[in-house]
């Protein structure tokens, strides 16, 4: 691949902006040596190039595109598209549409980030609703879940294209030639959900066939986390429950767990003897390793970060920007629908 | 309140027994010293009466009612009307009709009890549907959780409803005079979700200014265990969703944490002085703790308790069923229906 991988940065998106991105910029370069890649960070360039000295990046890699104004967080998908021409986070996707760019990446208003870049990069073809993609740990490595919430409803054709999209990220960050995917459901057999689940579970039973992605049926919340399934498809209401759900039970462990070992002298004792462990445990379960919302569906991926993630949880996205792309994942999407053309309805 | 509360309990369902609901009966007449409750077993008299003498239950309040077969876990709804009858868990439930008890649990074929309670005590006049509600443990207390799983699709007046028949559950168990009500949602913000979910919110808060409940609005699933409402309220599907996605993710941590404790001398050290602690903690997030979930909306309640639960776990739910019956749960139900009926849609 002689081209480089240019990922297109909004700075100014998010809690404690610019100065977490570019730190995050930083750790990127720091555990990034190959000069395949190019950063362009939009937003304002005097405070952008002040951070830049503040960690001292030193980089040909990093190129600085001013912009003059911001997306606000009261902003909402209505008045965006009015109030947010020429913002950081539109000229950043707007390099996109313009070949300068292969991914954009941003913290910023999420429902603003998805209605412009749906606005400036437009739908492909095929697809006729994008997906928001997310990676969840599981026992093995991690689950492709998708859609978690640009859609709150879906009909059979919206939930095999997330298959073929969900399946083509798969693919491109795991060089896994046929993931397997499960449709999301209250059971496992095949008479359990709603219409609308069975005819999509007979329509991507018919789709497994091919080389795309092999078709292994519902999947129960429970089964979620096993890591028996690359992909898990359901409609953008149920994902974002399901998502939600999971972050306020880990919580509400974590926590209970964080309060019982610093409740008495011994249990703060055992830290000592188990600091290692427990760091590790900790490390593993850290949703700043999972940050990153794919947004798949549109002539080019965008990526949305955590507002209030920290630079550590940025930089994980910056990293999986340079993964998809480095994994060709619009070449992968092209074959996928490619192939769903094929199907005979 | 002179009448004993009647606990009607088939013997023979979920793995195990009778073995372990002998067991759970036993731990139930040792923590309840009272003698204002009936227990009435249902099953094979036989091996009933050798688990009884087994477990040293010497007592008037429990009576054992022969029955000569019982409900295959192979039995699908479908099949049930036909090839359950005169099963224990059929007699169970049918004596509740006769007047005979005032609450059943079982173990069994979840299926097949939703379906034969609904086929023996029939709908309330005023509901439509009936739902599955079950108690999650939040930072305060409980949350009941309503529906569970017992309809995949639900209107508004089934979703009001649910509101109704859960605050009056809640009454009953914690003595709260106006419980608070939240709706499930993929955002706070009234704009937000679908239109049935838009329409149910008008409804539940031109409801709340009366004295049932105070509804709170929307509530997404990552606050949901924070313990700031009393009830919440959705469909069956996306209740199952998130039940199911909870009670995986909790398993995903809670075996990381075993492993992380246990991987190394160090760690395995250090339990000795956390163990306490520890032993709290596993206590607290004990599934067994909030075993049963209550089929509300019939002329009767019935408990569904988990098939693979132990003894101890089916304590839990005979505990559930007798505190239930304690706070008068279908007068509270007819009270808040009525209140209902005075609606002006």
């Amino acid at each position: 691949m002689n081209k480089k991988i240019t990922i297109a940065i909004d700075a100014m998106g998010g809690e404690n902006s610019p100065e977490k991105i570019i730190e995050a910029v930083y750790l990127f370069l720091k555990s990034n040596k190959q000069d395949d890649f190019e950063i362009n960070l939009f937003g304002d360039s005097n405070i952008i190039k002040k951070k830049i000295e503040k960690f001292k990046i030193i980089s040909k890699s990093v190129k600085i595109t001013h912009a003059d104004s911001i997306v606000s967080d009261k902003e909402t998908p209505l008045t965006a598209i009015k109030n947010s021409k020429n913002t950081s986070m539109w000229n950043c996707i707007k390099s996109q549409l313009d070949g300068n760019s292969d991914i954009s990446l941003s913290a910023g208003n999420t429902g603003v980030l998805l209605v412009i870049s749906k606005m400036i990069l437009k739908m492909m073809d095929k697809v006729s609703k994008p997906a928001l993609a997310g990676l969840w740990p599981n026992k093995k490595n991690l689950t492709v879940v998708l859609d978690l919430g640009a859609n709150i409803e879906c009909d059979d054709k919206n939930l095999v294209d997330f298959a073929e999209l969900g399946s083509a990220l798969y693919k491109s960050l795991f060089r896994n030639e046929k993931p397997t995917v499960s449709l999301l459901n209250v059971g496992s057999e095949e008479i359990k959900g709603t219409d609308l689940l069975k005819q999509t579970f007979k329509r991507l039973k018919r789709l497994s066939s091919d080389n795309n992605f092999k078709f292994q049926g519902y999947i129960e919340g429970n089964t979620l986390m096993d890591g028996n399934t690359n992909v898990v498809v359901t409609d953008g209401f149920t994902g974002n429950i399901a998502l939600k759900t999971a972050e306020g039970t880990a919580k509400f462990i974590t926590d209970n767990l964080k309060m019982s070992l610093t409740e008495n002298f011994f249990s703060k004792f055992s830290l000592i003897f188990s600091y290692f462990s427990l760091k590790k445990f900790k490390e593993k379960l850290d949703p700043r390793k999972y940050n990153g919302a794919i947004f798949l569906g549109l002539n080019g991926p965008v990526v949305k970060s955590h507002g209030g993630t920290d630079a550590l949880g940025f930089y994980y996205s910056i990293d999986l920007c340079y993964k998809i792309i480095k994994g060709n994942l619009m070449t992968q999407i092209k074959n996928n629908l490619n192939h769903l053309n094929e199907e005979n309805i």
